[in-house]
């Protein structure tokens, strides 16, 4: 007597579940120590210290009233300082009625998800993306329409065009992305923009921005909402601050969308209708404080810097990503993805196979686990390469 | 371009904002110290001092990790302690996989049904109910049957049995009862249990339980876990911690449930799915820490008394609630609940009329206002019994 949906669904997530039993398994056996295991994006450096002071500050004020409701958008302030930051990156001119504090990123999608789809309409994902968006489209009666990018993990602007129908009520973007690291420039978002608003209805482009701060190289983001003007932002603060345990986002409507009051309107009522009712209080006054603060970046660089060096000196095939926490490497010719992911588990080394994220050829590798980690695993993925026999391109 | 059904609730959810804005329309003319505003039902009292203790022990431990990902079900040592509460309490074995952290009771009972509802299912809702749940259904594609409840707010066992249908998935009980605050006996459980029982197919009994810590006069409220097998528990420490801004709570599954296992799956990856991914982990540790504690529910009750008596000495008819945190009083008869709250309005009197309840001949006030407030309204509700020819109980 539980949905059939949900029933089919527990069904088929076994395959993760195995995955994640697999890795428990091999770490029974050889060690934690002995178990590369770069399959999951779940980033473990400590909050900046912005952060840690700023709860310390609250927590010791005893300020009455400090746990209580408050509008289901969120604390004024906390809105009017986001719009203030999003204002002074953009050039654009937003107030704090834009915004509408989330529990994270997840929640932010399904708040905008849920405004917006009537049943059966289409939300445009570009693979390879974040599968999760799938049951967020599903979870409102939408369909996901899957888009792939070109080699270079770009738009392919031609294939959204067609992809387009009088259904499609959605393009989801998430730059930089998950699981390729892949930016959008300013000329894609130009062009983006183009096309969307070249189709005969208006269709809502959904920026899912967990990785905007995660940026290397000395790389920058250019502001979506000095280009895209059909915009509605899904921020969160799990990664940018390391806080993915406590729920902490936005949801931000361009005030150029042409359903900006309805669109206000009706996240903040699917905020607190779907359960959420709003943000967690003490976390809205930790980011108000910690604005400007960012987590240790230059430490992730340093760490896709040593793994990427571990995969291409092995003689793998692999682009140097230039933001968010994951390598997507190339999974060697003439091998399928769940077979070499198999040849690697044998060698202790866990990631994930991109069918995962709609996108075969390549695996996924999280860098965002320790330092240790990374540097061990330099002799498992050279003993992978000699299981395939690659040649390698340094010595181990 | 949003959806119908949300332009649509917005659109309907006007006459709750008018009241709002009335609200604040009086305050400004008037002063707020002179405006008596019953119509919302937000704790006003502080957190216990076991919570704040907790919360400052954990944020000056500068703990590594606190703020990391967790299981979606949340940390176990919090499901582990609660199972054990749980168990003291009923005497039924309880372990903690029944137990998933949820960002409070609303997303809890969200979690609970979107993992049951197939299209068009029914709930059966006891009114007078928190009218939010029909927004729970909606959301998930499930439909709302209203079920009155009888003059004492005790569920009317033969109606019951006649709304049940072969597309009956649920029924939602709330005891204490927003906005009655009427408590269901032993004997009311074990009969309920007989009813659903009888039905020829799984119908699932989901116990909103946001006031089962709120009981007054010495009353306590039975263990549903002992008396109802197919029970889904949705429970929040909003009132009970006075945490509202926090969103903190969980979905326990009873052990005699015969859907334990689905449900408890599909509940863990409908709190992933919808948004929440996980509760807010701060959280998880301070509740846990402060299991055993409680609000000045004392406190509560002197309030209660205080607004009772008001009520009752101008001349009103009125029940005593034993629980929870509202009066829900008889309009005078002869007027409709609208016309009657205008009145009140018209004295800066603020309540809600009984039909945002789907009970109609009553209107709710909400003791959880400022002990300044209540006894300063004192007047005011003489002045509204003047106005409509009511004789006083008792002098002002």
């Amino acid at each position: 007597m539980i949905s059939a949906k949900i029933k089919n669904k527990i069904a088929n997530g076994s395959a993760i579940r195995k995955m994640f039993e697999e890795g428990n398994r091999l770490k029974a056996i050889y060690g934690v120590d002995n178990v590369f295991d770069f399959s999951i994006g779940n980033p473990d450096l400590e909050p900046p210290k912005e952060v840690k002071d700023a709860i310390k500050e609250l927590v010791n004020s005893d300020k009455e009233g400090l746990h209580g409701y408050m509008s289901n958008s969120g604390f004024e302030s906390t809105r009017s300082a986001i719009a203030k930051k999003r204002q002074e990156e953009s050039g654009v001119e937003i107030t704090s009625d834009a915004v509408c504090m989330t529990v994270g990123a997840a929640s932010a999608m399904n708040d905008v998800l849920h405004t917006i789809l009537d049943p059966d309409d289409e939300v445009i994902c570009l693979a390879p993306f974040f599968m999760e968006y799938i049951n967020y489209v599903d979870n409102h009666n939408g369909k996901c329409v899957i888009v792939p990018t070109n080699d270079s993990f770009m738009p392919d602007f031609d294939a959204i065009t067609k992809a387009i129908t009088p259904k499609t009520k959605a393009v989801i973007i998430n730059s930089p992305n998950n699981p390729s690291g892949a930016i959008y420039d300013e000329s894609i978002l130009i062009k983006l923009n183009e096309v969307i608003s070249s189709a005969d209805h208006v269709i809502h482009v959904i920026s899912d921005e967990p990785y905007i701060d995660l940026v290397y190289d000395g790389k920058s983001v250019p502001p979506v909402l000095k280009y895209i003007d059909n915009l509605i932002i899904c921020f969160s603060w799990s990664k940018s601050l390391s806080l993915p345990g406590e729920r902490i986002g936005y949801t931000l409507v361009s005030p150029k969308h042409p359903d900006y009051t309805d669109l206000v309107a009706g996240i903040i009522l699917s905020n607190r209708i779907l359960g959420s009712v709003n943000a967690p209080a003490i976390w809205q006054y930790v980011v108000e404080k910690s604005l400007y603060a960012k987590v240790d970046v230059a430490n992730y660089e340093y760490r896709r810097n040593l793994l990427y060096d571990n995969i291409v000196d092995a003689g793998f095939d692999c682009n140097k990503p230039s933001g968010a926490l994951y390598i997507f490497m190339k999974t060697p010719q003439g091998l399928e993805d769940e077979v070499f992911a198999a040849i690697c588990a044998k060698c202790n080394l866990l990631l994930v196979p991109g069918k995962s994220f709609c996108r075969s050829g390549y695996c996924r590798l999280a860098f965002c686990v320790s330092e240790s980690t990374i540097v061990n695993s330099r002799k498992a993925f050279f003993a992978v390469a000699d299981e395939i026999g690659l040649s390698h391109k340094t010595s181990l």
